[in-house]
């Protein structure tokens, strides 16, 4: 990460228009061979901004365009932003000693991140090129699962001993300017152990001869580098926080995560949460390879596959009374599709009140009666309606009374169940966005043709 | 906002057990009517967790409880992070003095919006009471759409002149206590107007004698009060920054919108759209009326009815090859459920990848064939099967075939709608969530029954 305020990046209004330009001007001067313009010209463009305008070059100059980039600290900043494509192709077509001299630059959480997505024969010619600061951490950080909080740290924060007095403290700072930015100091007694927390602020506000530890915060919010990246990213929202530090068992202090990977975080589980909703999970969006994400959605229609099938086992029982009321199957489309659509509704909103916590499984009997009165509003709407519409096209009350009673029935039912079985799954401790995937649209789809039929039989007595 | 390093919150492993003691003491006490150790008690907890406690409190004691905080900015905070059900209820009991005299404390930005929230009278009587300064904060914020970054910035903001020295900066900040936490400084020339940016730490790597003014960087990104929050929230995640400048069209500095604000940007901006693409909207969330929720599901759920009701005339135009192979209805739910389901997949797909920039319109043509290639992938893998148990279970070729060949076609061609409805609207700069909502779902409804019976047509040759 580089939080950093030095950063020159374009205003929004004039931000496209300044791409392009940047696009086009960049263009030419490559064309023209004007080497030391563009190099200058480089040196002045934010690398977030960069990342963008590498992805609008024509893809056969993006490489040499990138090793223009004369200042490899910038250049590192820039291929770590750069969207995936662009990445490996740039990867593919560099010298692995000048991809070693730039990756040198990251932050050892971000190099670890990227050397996992080389090709296994470069990630070693490149591990084997690094210095060995560079090597430890890497390999220190590779054996924290990368979900976990030691996964998505940083090693390479500020840390001060807390008998230090605040003028020693900002000497230290002042003689540092390599380290992330700093906004927390974080406090360690001898044996490196987390032992208080200090703001940058704090420094400025008492005397030069003050120890940090007679004015540091004792009592410091950490995780540990097990802790789940979601438990980092609830801690940091809930409490606020720019940083949070983290420690091993020992409590000594390994590394920290910053606001801006928790972003991160957040983005990614809502992705996943999503995407698990939908059927399919995030392993897709990694790949463009449509047999792979043929066998990554198949398993999950399964469910769905199965589920018609017995829909349509229920549908072969009752075959004698569709014999009887042809337009019985006219319906199925209407009826079925406006359970599983309320039923979505209702599960998304238990899902997404879950996964924000603006709902919790204590109160899950108000919200199960809810549902309920809002299902029979809405079925009783479209149950009169669509009954009034069978009932006239087809000039049959019983028809009207079939159709009527069942989108009431199946719509109440639909609400009910997709409400009901994410708290249900929340509380056995399976993530509740599972159930709002092929699973529950299922279950609603075969319970609701039986009760259209079980229905349809009574009213016609057969 | 407070972001603060003061903050004193629980280890998160010893979280949920040091909340239920926490709860059980406080409840003790009160019962007991033990009120100054439960005072000395409730001051060392941090706002959050009190808010936490509060809501697992006996509902009859909350009010009680919460005005046993004595330190009334304390007391703000927790107010601000209670849940809607526990604040509305501390509203209603509490006299509107006692509620003015605490609500005072809070960052203008919260302010607003909570006195947004509060029943219309109550508003009035609360500012009236309210001093001066915080009545015209108020009514300055309340000018702006609660979207834009005039509607989530706050006021209280830190600037200096930049004519300063860095020692009379470091005064400055040393005699301000009250403002929200300051990392970034910005500074304005004599008209207000912003025209650069320092930070805290480059405060303490420059000698006593120099001029903000020769150090601070004048490339500030910033936004102007009416910038949308989606954009305000794109750039501070893009450029990883901590907090971001608000200015008026005259570049005159007035606000800041902090990196905890633009998180809760991301989360609502997310809500929204999963709840759109569910098709329902957020207002739901902020209601307790079943009625009301149901007016609000009615009219997304009618593009589905209305659908339907098309797709049950389509089945009427078809009625007699129904009464010829009456198996034909009782494969429809298998059809139309795996269709729709493969739907949702890819939209989901689209939709999020649009929405965090992993996939932008310009990569239309290549998605579009990545998704052909894995809507025949799975149409062929589960049309063989379908066909297959067609075939041998109803002993008809036919049957096997028609059923086949429809989930082929129809799988393919929902996979290929739901992605490409998606980026025709992002091009047209319609949201692509309500894209998959019932409208897509409905649309491959209809296509899908029409397919069946027209390919059932042709193989029975009726």
């Amino acid at each position: 990460m580089q939080i950093s305020v030095e950063a020159k990046p374009a205003a929004p209004a004039a931000y496209d228009a300044r791409k392009k330009r940047l696009v086009q001007t960049i263009d030419r001067l490559y064309h023209r061979d004007a080497r030391a313009p563009l190099q200058k010209m480089l040196a002045r463009v934010h690398p977030a901004d960069m990342a963008a305008i590498l992805d609008d070059l024509p893809p056969e100059h993006v490489v040499d365009v990138f090793h223009l980039i004369s200042d490899t600290a910038q250049a590192a900043e820039v291929f770590s932003q750069l969207s995936p494509d662009i990445r490996s192709r740039v990867t593919r077509e560099s010298p692995v000693e000048k991809l070693a001299s730039i990756l040198q630059h990251l932050a050892p959480d971000d190099l670890t991140d990227l050397i996992g997505e080389f090709p296994e024969e470069q990630r070693e010619q490149l591990m084997a090129l690094l210095d060995r600061d560079s090597k430890d951490e890497i390999e220190s950080l590779l054996q924290y699962a990368p979900d976990s909080a030691g996964g998505i740290m940083t090693t390479d924060f500020f840390s001060l001993p807390h008998r230090l007095t605040v003028e020693q403290a900002i000497e230290s700072i002042r003689s540092r300017e390599d380290v992330e930015m700093v906004f927390y100091l974080y406090l360690t007694d001898e044996d490196g152990r987390l032992v208080g927390v200090i703001s940058l602020r704090q420094l400025l506000l008492n005397r030069p001869q003050t120890t940090l530890h007679s004015i540091m915060n004792r009592r410091v919010l950490k995780v540990t580098t097990d802790a789940d990246q979601t438990t980092v990213a609830t801690l940091v929202d809930k409490y606020r926080l720019l940083a949070i530090p983290v420690v091993d068992e020992e409590n000594v202090l390994v590394g920290m995560i910053t606001v801006d990977d928790v972003i991160d975080v957040i983005e990614e589980e809502t992705t996943r949460d999503m995407l698990k909703m939908a059927g399919t999970n995030e392993s897709e969006t990694l790949t463009h390879s449509a047999f792979k994400i043929a066998t990554i959605r198949l398993p999950w229609l399964l469910a769905a596959f199965i589920g018609g099938l017995a829909a349509t086992g229920v549908i072969g029982q009752y075959e004698a009374i569709l014999g009887e009321v042809l337009v019985l199957s006219a319906f199925l489309p209407v009826i079925m599709g406006m359970a599983g659509n309320v039923g979505v509704q209702s599960a998304t909103v238990a899902v997404r009140g879950l996964a924000t916590g603006a709902i919790d499984t204590r109160h899950t009997l108000p919200l199960v009666l809810k549902e309920l009165r809002v299902g029979l509003l809405l079925g009783g709407f479209y149950g009169v309606i669509l009954g009034t519409y069978g009932y006239l096209m087809h000039s049959s009350m019983s028809l009207g009374k079939v159709v009527g009673l069942t989108i009431l029935g199946n719509m109440t039912g639909a609400a009910l169940l997709a409400v009901l079985l994410p708290m249900i799954f929340q509380r056995l401790k399976v993530d509740p966005a599972v159930a709002t995937g092929p699973f529950v649209t299922t279950a609603i789809d075969i319970l609701g043709v039986l009760n259209y039929f079980v229905i349809a039989s009574w009213i016609y007595n057969l």
